[in-house]
């Protein structure tokens, strides 16, 4: 595996696999790889010639007030684990190689980015899709994959790409739980023992979203009203949104008929934890 | 000369010829082709091994009331220019082509969009930035040729190419003029004979800002107010702004010191003439 901390050496190796054609896949990720990661560059590796990691806490997608100083940054595991995946190339680039100068263009995407996290995360999903764009631009991969547990993240920069013509294809993977359900994620280890078997109970409302569907409910405030009722029991918890949406625009659905997104965001202890179903 | 209407067609000719180890350049345009995009052709037929015009009237850069709908769009005449020039493809797709969807994503540049025409065209940079990410994303240049004319544009896009990692390179080529000194533009077909004749002292206010900078003038104000004088002599003319700005940042310069940018644009009849020069 290789390893390049700037923009000019990732460039150079890229060039040489796309030269040879080969195939190039990107797994975007701010580190502190779990599961999930992996599950995304093992699929990469099936897909293509050569996969590249990017690890980069994004400064432009933190709000004030949010986790960037404290976000985990354990580099020297994250790379073992891009090797044992089966990753070829780490670009894991300083924050003064990413915004060197002043960054002044930001790229953003409408409607979608304003309904579930948008509303209190104002400006993150235009540092993520700016952020995405640059690494686009700087690795010009075939094919980039993100995790469908950041649901809203993975539709706004499919609309990013679709909208910028932008040459790749962009590769949705599903979501990895932990046995009792919860959904992988870098925020987990904020949470202490007991937060965490209380955020089981995020997954039991998504379960509870689907069942009900199944069982051919279609009035979305019903079954909020009963995801709700779980997430209430989530001790120390705070219920930033419960919500569903259609899974392509993500505009509130009353009446449930195509494809829906069950969301959820729950505040807990130091931890901001996402989770959604696709039904 | 090959001609495209499609992104998929362009992106399958330009493929073969970057197998090949061919240097691609772009240049694009709004078509109504004149020696200036002539000189920008051939600048690009000298630098590459392939040259691509792509000829595109793109509504999202004009604003409600301006001349989208009258904008002259001589296609037939334009495949001629680009033929005898050297291109080797002309992208000419249709708004359906390059706006299928509702385009939801767009490319802002700050600070740099907002004095100049920024003031009097919103959004305009807006549709500018997001049509030529379009662009390169479909032709994927080496080079891109924009002309000193639009100075400002040229200034946004290359910061844009900074700013997003693009992995192109932008070249901005010398303004060329007509023997009176009027800066050649696509415009220019709206004006009547006088007005035609009345046009040349935009440039002749511009040639007053290179004097007096010469001459060793320093203050900024004195300049302008002479470039005002012989702009206000212009029969049926409406100036919209006289500045004098630095080079790279476009902010107001009182006391000249570095490079400076003396930038002009004027209302006359159905026209809106820009014009510049780089001191």
């Amino acid at each position: 595996m290789e390893f390049a901390g700037t923009i000019e050496l990732v460039r150079s190796v890229v060039k040489a696999v796309k030269i040879a054609g080969k195939r190039v896949g990107l797994v975007p990720t701010m580190g502190a790889l779990h599961a999930g990661h992996i599950s995304l560059i093992k699929r990469a590796v099936k897909d293509c010639h050569f996969v590249v990691v990017s690890i980069f806490v994004n400064p432009t997608q933190f709000g004030a007030g949010e986790d960037f100083e404290n976000y985990p940054r354990p580099i020297e595991a994250d790379l073992e684990i891009c090797e044992k995946a089966g990753a070829d190339l780490v670009f894991n680039p300083s924050a003064e190689v990413m915004y060197g100068g002043e960054g002044l263009t930001w790229i953003t995407v409408e409607k979608l980015t304003e309904p579930l996290c948008g509303r209190s995360r104002p400006g993150h999903f235009r540092g993520v899709a700016t952020i995405c764009a640059k690494l686009f631009n700087i690795v010009q991969p075939d094919v980039a994959y993100f995790g469908q547990k950041d649901a809203q993240q993975a539709i706004v920069i499919r609309r990013m790409v679709a909208d910028l013509d932008m040459p790749l294809e962009v590769v949705v993977c599903p979501t990895v739980r932990e046995p009792d359900g919860l959904a992988l994620s870098s925020r987990n280890k904020y949470l202490s023992v007991e937060q965490r078997r209380e955020a089981a109970k995020i997954y039991k409302s998504l379960a509870k979203c689907k069942e009900m569907r199944e069982a051919g409910v279609t009035d979305a405030k019903q079954i909020i009203a009963a995801m709700r009722e779980i997430l209430r029991q989530i001790a120390g918890g705070q219920i930033e949104y419960v919500e569903i949406v259609d899974a392509e625009t993500l505009e509130q659905v009353n009446e449930i008929k195509g494809s829906i997104l069950g969301a959820v965001a729950v505040r807990l202890g130091p931890a901001r934890l996402i989770d959604n179903i696709l039904l």
